[in-house]
């Protein structure tokens, strides 16, 4: 990569979540940045709470070295985003978008309802807050609907023991519907293969997600920090199913995780399955948010050239990169 | 229901193999029946070597008492069927039909090839014959074609301990890509639950199919002889992944088999996974398998009224049942 050659250019926002966003962070505003590089877009959100590094140390690596892979990411976002814009075609042309799970970030028994009726045949819940009261939870609402498959994301914060006792303790209607248990505990081959053959669930690597992670069923791939390619070609080789998330970020970030999602299914037909691309929903709505429509399993393609969102982007206040 | 209201005719098809389906049967011709009510229509395809009665004792019951399940899903099929062809609509309006796997009889790496090549990410073999031979095949398959997942039918062909021998016997890799294994032995509850202990892969039910088969993880329905909705239900009550399959029966049936899946995922969204609904290359080509179109993953709805087929429904000889 070749940095600075072009001038940059950025456009801080700040997302606010409808609910605590509460097995991740305390936070409930999420400040990102969009970039601007030869009027092509990307956008750089970062999760201190999950190991990121904070956004002003990426915005000195983005006026800078360029090392990081979540900067590195957003630029490549911006090169492809650009050179649709260029041609005036959109990114998605000929494109299919894969469907996704509903994410709920709490137990709410209306939340559930609201997703089924969206459409949404599975759901992915943060857990690990409570064990107790998420068990009891997912029993319950597992008799309630009963069409509905589950994907549980600990963001590691059990230990393999609990894991085990929480998976091995939820009713066997709840667990017979569980779809995968994400980053159950800290990623290790050996504790993960014991997990995996005491629980008989698929597991889903996320955090450790790498070409190494082979006790996992599951890999998540996020387009936000991750090269796709990569990882799918690590999957492939171990039968991992793969599974693409945006990042809980501003929707031009969701949208570049889509049309990853999209073009993944291209090289490697079959391989992404229901993804993660729809969260939009969790933060309060606003004009971006608007392009990517009603909270549905199928993305709503935002309208526009390259990633979409013309108009918009060409309204925000953008700043030169120093 | 009241039988023999209205004059039942019928018109005998031949489906000729194109390769052995050997793993069920050493014929290579397969005779059935397309029926007539009221100008609805049905089929009734008999697999005698599956346990089901002999086509003639079919016609007798079609011509008396209708108790038998094959004989009276014939019947449900051309009261569907009819309903729409009386108001000139195709039964398939507004409705989705899933997709589905593809079928392979033998053990052919060609075959594979081109199962790849039409778009297929599945593949549902017939095995069970040699066993040595299949799992040495299974492994070499999965290595020269990672992205294929694998639904292994064994048609009760194993007993359980020869069945979790081969299970367990597989490379990890082609056990990773197994999507489920049908039928690997005859059903029972305190065998299967072994078995699924021990092999950690998801088993399928198919021929003991039925609301009491709670030790499997997939249940399997073919609309030709099950009423899909009872079925379903009692796969919904535990959480069993559901795939509607075609009986491997003239394209009338399988056009049939291909409604109620689209049918099922009306009334249960989300419930039917990918399916069994594309067997018509199975057979040699006729004027019939030429309206479903190529072998792909995406079944092809036979244009017309009711089920579709209309002028080669209409040019058949058809002979009223005595
Ligand atoms: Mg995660
Ligand atoms: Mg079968």
């Amino acid at each position: 990569m070749q940095p600075n050659e072009s001038p940059t250019y950025i456009s801080r926002y700040r997302l606010k979540a409808r609910k605590f966003l509460n097995a991740v962070s305390a936070r409930t505003s999420f400040d990102g940045v969009l970039i601007r590089i030869d009027d092509g877009y990307g956008c750089i959100h970062t999760w201190p709470e999950l190991g990121d590094p904070p956004l002003e140390k990426c915005l000195a690596d983005l006026a800078g070295a360029r090392r990081w892979p979540i900067v590195r990411r957003a630029i490549r976002c911006a090169e492809y985003d650009r050179a649709a814009r260029q041609f005036e075609h959109s990114l998605f042309e000929e494109m299919e978008v894969p469907q996704s799970h509903a994410t709920l970030v709490g137990m709410n028994a209306a939340e559930l309802g609201r997703a089924m009726e969206a459409g949404f045949s599975t759901v992915k819940l943060k857990a690990g807050r409570d064990p107790q009261a998420e068990m009891k939870f997912l029993d319950e609402m597992s008799g309630e609907f009963p069409l509905l498959r589950w994907r549980l994301d600990f963001n590691e914060s059990l230990t393999p023991d609990a894991a085990a006792d929480f998976i091995t303790g939820l009713a066997d209607k709840t667990r017979a519907a569980m779809d995968f248990v994400e980053d159950p505990c800290p990623y290790s081959d050996s504790s993960w293969r014991a997990l995996h053959q005491k629980a008989c669930v698929p597991l889903a690597v996320d955090r450790e997600a790498s070409t190494q992670s082979s006790a996992a069923q599951v890999m998540v791939i996020k387009p936000a920090i991750d090269e796709p390619f990569l990882l799918a070609e690590a999957a492939i080789a171990r039968r991992q199913k793969v599974v693409l998330t945006s990042y809980m970020d501003h929707p031009v970030g969701q949208t570049f995780a889509a049309w990853e999602a999209a073009r993944l299914g291209l090289q490697f037909p079959g391989l992404p399955g229901l993804c993660g691309l729809q969260t939009h929903h969790l933060f309060e709505p606003d004009a971006f948010t608007e392009y990517l429509g009603p909270w549905s399993p199928e993305f709503t393609v935002p309208a526009g050239h390259g990633l979409g969102f013309d108009d918009l982007l060409d309204a925000l206040p953008w700043t030169r990169l120093h």
